[in-house]
């Protein structure tokens, strides 16, 4: 669990180095697609991140609005303060997490209940799927993507198991 | 690492079932980003897969050429029988695999260890990014994607440890 989410932590801030070339007008304008604009994307998948793992632990959540956040330095500064919060969790996870419940309402008022080990692993296919949105969205600034690439980071030691 | 491999085969089935209502002409068209058309990324999704899955195991890969499978039907064909290859594979998976070396030759020559969980978590990462990007390439056809969400797929079962 750890391997991905680290992954995801390395990519996204590249991704926010990547932006500090491209102009405000670029990072909000709306774009076809996922929640319609790069920044408002990096908004989202930390603020997505962050409640899920929020909630499974019985943690208040709220739905930050993005208004508030519509500039680079504002979205780094809550997902700085964001990955705080969660980082310990998910350097704490174990097998025996996996399959602990938490119940969720859904829109329509029912009850589901999810596994914990469903739950993280949604938060994390659901940032890699966004940041393959903004890989499309760069070409179409005319700009190279970050690399989706997890293998050549570094991450062998965070893997599950012993050390040699 | 069965949950997101299996959650990832039963998207890119959904994505192929989504495909039967597009023309071969929307299938095939260049597109901005990823590998250029959606029929190709479908293709690309499935060869990369297959092709790591197979090197870590040191059975004989090669580059399937896209040029032979500009049809759907082709694709899933293809698909289908790499799938048979790894899935025994993948549901087989366990930590004692992790930490395994698989020793690759980089496109300059040089040699690069690489430990089996990353090569498996890179490979399910790769498919993850690349449906983000159809997801776009989806409105841009004015249609609604293949949802992405992990949750609500029954994939509690697949999940490491113990069944209650």
């Amino acid at each position: 669990m750890q391997t991905l989410f680290q992954y995801n932590w390395i990519v996204r801030d590249e991704w926010y180095h990547w932006c500090e070339n491209l102009s405000e007008q670029e990072l909000l304008k709306p774009r076809s697609g996922g929640v319609g604009s790069i920044l408002k994307t990096l908004f989202h998948i930390a603020d997505v991140e962050w409640s899920w793992i929020q909630s499974i632990q019985g943690k208040p959540d709220f739905q930050e609005d993005f208004e508030g956040y519509r500039s680079l330095a504002k979205v780094r500064a809550l997902d700085a303060r964001f990955r705080a919060d969660i980082e310990p969790f998910v350097r704490g996870w174990d097998e025996s997490l996996e399959r602990r419940i938490y119940t969720q309402q859904r829109m329509d008022g029912s009850m589901e209940d999810l596994a914990w080990g469903e739950v993280m692993r949604h938060a994390l296919a659901h940032e890699i799927h966004h940041v393959g949105q903004l890989s499309v969205w760069a070409r179409e600034v005319g700009k190279t993507p970050v690399s989706a690439n997890l293998i050549g980071r570094g991450l062998a030691d965070s893997l599950p198991g012993r050390k040699a």
